[in-house]
C-alpha cells in the first residue's frame, strides 16, 4: 500500500470570495482500496467555480462539504491500484479527485482518458467539461448558427473563450463580456471577438450590449449572472435562446443576501425568448463524440486551447481563490 | 354610406387599474371605406388585459395609444360593407375591431370566424386567441403530456380555465392558482382543478405550491409575473417547462416603478428548466387546425366555454376594469 499524499482539508466556510487561508494542508494516512475503487496519483486538478457553492455557509443552496473533509474539484492522473474491472493500473482518467496527491474514489464515476487527444491538461478544459460545455450549450442547447449575433459572459474564461472561438468558427458575430484590460486585451487579440466590453469599465453595460448588437442578441451564453444577464436579456433578439450554464456572480454572496432585478417576463414575451438552464452532465452520452471533433479542431489549430497552469500542488488554494478575480483567462489548472 | 355610430375614446393615460373615467363616450361620423377595407357592424367586444399596456404612461414600455384614439380591443361582427375581396357582406370576422359599434378596418388583418363552430362569443373566447393560446402554449411550447404536473397562474380567467381543462383531458394533475373565495369556488367545482390556491390568503405561496406539487412543477402555464411566478419557480421538476403567456402583475405598474425579485438563474440551472415566451400570433398556421378540435371537444361536453356576457356597450370600460380585479371567472366578453 502506498502512502497517502498531502491533500488540502476545509477548515471554515467561505464568506465571500474564497480565501485561500479557508483550506489547511495535511498528510493523509494511506487507504485501503475497497470493492470497485481505484487509487489514483493524481497530475492536474482544475479549477472551476462551482465548488465555491459546496463550502457556502448557507446550507439551504446547495449540500454544505462538511469542515475536514478533503476539497471537491476535478482532476486527470493516473490510476496506481485498482479494485475496478474497466481501469486497469496506468490508465489515465478525470473526474472528481479532490485537491489531493493520491485519491481513492469509485472507479464507476471517472472517465477515461485517451492520451492521443492531447495533452492531460487538456482533459480538464477544452477536451473536458469545460470544453464539453461550451460546444454542447452554444450548438446543441442554444442551437448557435451561422449568421446569429452570440453574446457570452465570462468570455475571458474556460467556457467562454472556448465557447467564443467555436462560436466564430460557426459564421457568429461574437460579443465578449469580461472584467479588467487583461481580459479585453485577450479577448480583442487572441480569442478574436468582435466585440469586448469590459463590465468594470463600461459606464452604461445596457448601452454598451446595444451598441455592439444593434439587431439584438440571438444566442446568449451565460456563467455569471447579476447586472451583466440583466443588460443582455434586455437586448435580446425575437426567437433568442439564452443558455443558463454558470451565475458566478451569486456563488460569493452571503445567505439569504441575493441581489434583486426586475423580472424579464415581459420582455421575454416580446421577444419569445428562451431562458434554458444548462448541465453539461445530461450530455453524457456526446461526450466521445464531441470530444473528438474539439481534438481534431485543436490539432489543425481551428481552437486554441488557452489555459494557465499553476505549478505545485500548495499553491491550489490561491489558484482557486484567483478564479473570483478578473484576472485569469483562460482554463486554470495546477499542476500536482 | 352608414353612420359611424357610438365609440369609446380614451381621454387620458391609466395609472393603477384601468378606470372606466379614462374612457369618453362619442359618435362618430360615418367613414368612407378604403380600398382593401370593410365595414364591420361589432356584435361582441373580447375583454382582455393586454390592451392595458398601450393606454400606460410609460412609453418605453409598448407605443402608447394616441389620446382621443378609439380604444383598442378585439371583437366579432359581420361585415356590412366589404372593398377587400376575400370578405364578402354578411362574413363573420373576429380581430382588432376598437371599443366601436361600427368599425372600418383593413380586410387582410381579419379572421373568418366559421358560424357552424359555435355562437359568435366563443369566436373571442375557447375558439379564439385566448383558446388557442392556451392549447398552443400548453401542449406546444411547453409540451404537457399524461403524469406531468401543470400549475397555471390566473387559472380562472380566459386563458387559464381553459388550459386547466385541455390540461386535465390530457391526463395532467392541475394546479390552479387564483385570487378570492369565488375564483377558488370556481376551479374546484367548475374547471376540476386538483389543487387551488388563494394567492390572496395563502400564508406562504411557495409552500402552498410545495404542498400541492411535492415532486415539483413539470409545466407551468404563467399568465400573471410577480411573486406568483416567483413561488412556482421555485417548486419547479427537473426539466420542467415554463410558458410565458402574461405579465398581469406588471400591467398596472407605474412607469419605472417594476417590481424586484431574486434572479431565478441557479434554480433554472439546477433543474435544467425552460423559460419560454409565447405569443399567440406566431401560431396563425395552426388556428384552423386547433380550433377545430377545440369546437369538437366543447360539442362532446368534454371542454366547457365559460364566459361571462356583459350587456351593452356603454358598459365596455366598467368589465375591462374588473378584469383586474379578483372577480370575475372565464372568457369576459361585451354584447354591442
Amino acid at each position: 500500500m502506498s502512502g497517502g499524499g498531502r491533500a488540502f482539508l476545509l477548515t471554515r466556510y467561505a464568506e465571500g470570495p474564497p480565501a485561500p487561508d479557508l483550506f489547511r494542508l495535511a498528510e493523509l494516512p494511506a487507504a485501503a482500496l475497497g470493492e470497485g475503487e481505484v487509487e489514483v496519483a493524481v497530475q492536474y486538478l482544475s479549477m472551476d467555480p462551482f465548488p465555491r457553492l459546496r463550502i457556502s455557509g448557507d446550507a439551504a443552496r446547495a449540500p454544505q462539504l462538511p469542515l475536514g473533509s478533503v476539497m471537491i474539484g476535478r482532476g486527470v492522473g493516473v490510476v496506481t491500484r485498482s479494485r475496478y474491472p474497466g481501469l486497469e493500473e496506468g490508465t489515465l482518467v478525470a473526474g472528481e479527485l479532490g485537491w489531493r496527491e493520491v485519491a481513492v474514489v469509485a472507479g464507476e464515476g471517472l472517465r477515461r482518458i485517451d492520451p492521443t487527444l492531447g495533452p492531460a491538461p487538456l482533459s480538464l478544459g477544452v477536451l473536458g467539461p469545460s470544453g464539453l460545455a461550451a460546444y454542447l450549450a452554444l450548438l446543441d442547447l442554444a442551437a448557435a448558427k451561422a449568421g446569429d449575433v452570440v453574446a457570452i459572459s465570462a468570455a475571458a474564461g474556460a467556457v467562454g473563450s472556448t465557447a467564443a472561438q467555436i462560436a466564430k468558427l460557426k459564421g457568429c458575430t461574437v460579443v465578449g463580456v469580461a472584467g479588467g484590460p487583461a481580459q479585453i486585451a485577450f479577448l480583442r487579440d487572441q480569442v478574436g471577438v468582435d466585440h469586448a466590453i469590459d463590465y468594470e469599465t463600461a459606464p452604461d453595460l445596457g448601452a454598451a450590449v446595444a451598441a455592439a448588437a444593434p439587431k439584438g442578441v440571438d444566442v446568449f451564453l451565460d456563467l455569471v449572472g447579476g447586472p451583466i444577464y440583466d443588460a443582455v436579456l434586455a437586448h435580446l433578439a425575437v426567437h433568442a435562446r439564452v443558455a443558463l450554464v454558470g451565475t458566478i456572480a451569486d456563488y460569493n454572496a452571503a445567505p439569504g443576501a441575493q441581489d434583486l432585478a426586475p423580472r424579464p417576463n415581459y420582455h421575454l414575451i416580446l421577444k419569445r425568448a428562451r431562458l434554458m438552464g444548462f448541465l453539461v452532465a445530461d450530455y453524457a452520452a456526446r461526450f466521445p463524440e464531441v470530444s473528438n471533433i474539439m481534438a481534431a479542431w485543436v490539432r489543425e489549430g481551428a481552437l486554441a486551447p488557452f489555459q494557465s497552469i499553476t505549478e505545485g500542488f500548495e499553491r491550489t488554494p490561491h489558484a482557486f481563490a484567483a478564479l473570483f478575480s478578473s484576472g485569469p483567462v483562460g482554463k486554470q489548472v495546477v499542476k500536482v
